[in-house]
């Protein structure tokens, strides 16, 4: 088992999102969606008000022609969103509702898509309803427990986990073993280590 | 061909430098060293007065693990050096003294083993001369150099040059057709960007 930590406004989760569950079937290894946001992390951890790529240009510059080659290669599109990084906490209160059912991880590829492609806004509700729609679930319904207490604790909580156990930034992968890793790039390492580690999991 | 663009302080460009013949070589790729100073480029574009791992602890607790492990993998001995960043700034300049003749990758990986694996201070002439006597040059003779205001301005134009292609870390990669890739987990990217458009190159 990995946990796949992510955040909707991350350029770097996008691909990650998109390949996870196909690598993770081929090591054999299950798959623990971790919605979460980053934006406190980097507020609290390096003083960030804004994403780095905003905040330092040379970094953002580099990080979407890295991702281009990335989603190229990957056979993904990928269109420079007119907003960025955008809001993603109802998204990601979306998500944890859809934990239980089981739709998190196809909601979830949707809402990259809506981002990274299609260029949607994604923290507003009306961007996320058919989006709910087409994993079978009923948007008010879930949109209405997405804005419940208990769905915003959850997601309090696994900020604060995502704190308390060392991240920094999103994708992360954490294997059963407590072994992080952080970036797109480290998923096939990640899974690697769980695989070879496998024996520690089941004792 | 792909420049190989270092800086001696970096903990990522060792295990680069460890690995970038080897691969190259069996890339069909020829690769050009480029000793550059990191410190410049992370005070002007990001205001930091020191390693971004010493400066946001959790990114630092991370990178060292994320190090051994990426010692681990490829055989590499690591020891957490006792001073951390060490100045590279002497051995940067006797690495650009050997680029005519042909020692700099050799004189380099000692470096990184002396900072990485001995924990010596690679700032120091005394920790260098005899790294400069093992790849055959006369000590006395290239520490001259070393000091020589060409050498010093040939060091800060290989800054200058990164700061205008876009560096904001090492280690990178640049490609004949100016791709840059970013880190020692880029590697294999930037070989393989090479040999599919070795042909631009050629042209």
């Amino acid at each position: 088992m990995i946990e796949f930590w992510y955040e909707f406004g991350s350029t770097y989760s996008y691909p990650a999102a998109m390949r996870v569950e196909r690598l993770a079937a081929q090591a054999g290894v299950a798959i623990e969606w971790r919605p979460f946001l980053l934006g406190p992390l980097l507020h609290d951890q390096q003083g960030l008000e804004d994403s780095p790529f905003n905040a330092f240009p040379v970094k953002g510059d580099y990080m979407w022609r890295d991702l281009q080659r990335i989603c190229d290669q990957e056979g993904l599109a990928l269109v420079h969103p007119s907003q960025f990084p955008r809001n993603g906490l109802l998204a990601a209160r979306v998500a944890i509702v859809g934990l239980d059912a089981g739709w998190t991880p196809a909601f979830s590829r949707t809402v990259y898509q809506a981002n990274f492609v299609d260029d949607r806004d994604i923290s507003q509700a009306e961007v996320l309803a058919p989006l709910i729609t087409a994993v079978g679930a009923d948007p008010d319904q879930v949109l209405a427990a997405a804005n419940s207490d208990p769905v915003k604790a959850q997601l309090k909580d696994h900020v604060r986990q995502a704190r308390e156990r060392g991240l920094f930034g999103a994708p992360s992968f954490i294997t059963a073993d407590g072994e992080l890793f952080w970036g797109n790039d480290r998923l096939e390492t990640a899974l690697d280590w769980a695989v070879r580690h496998q024996n520690l999991e089941q004792a």
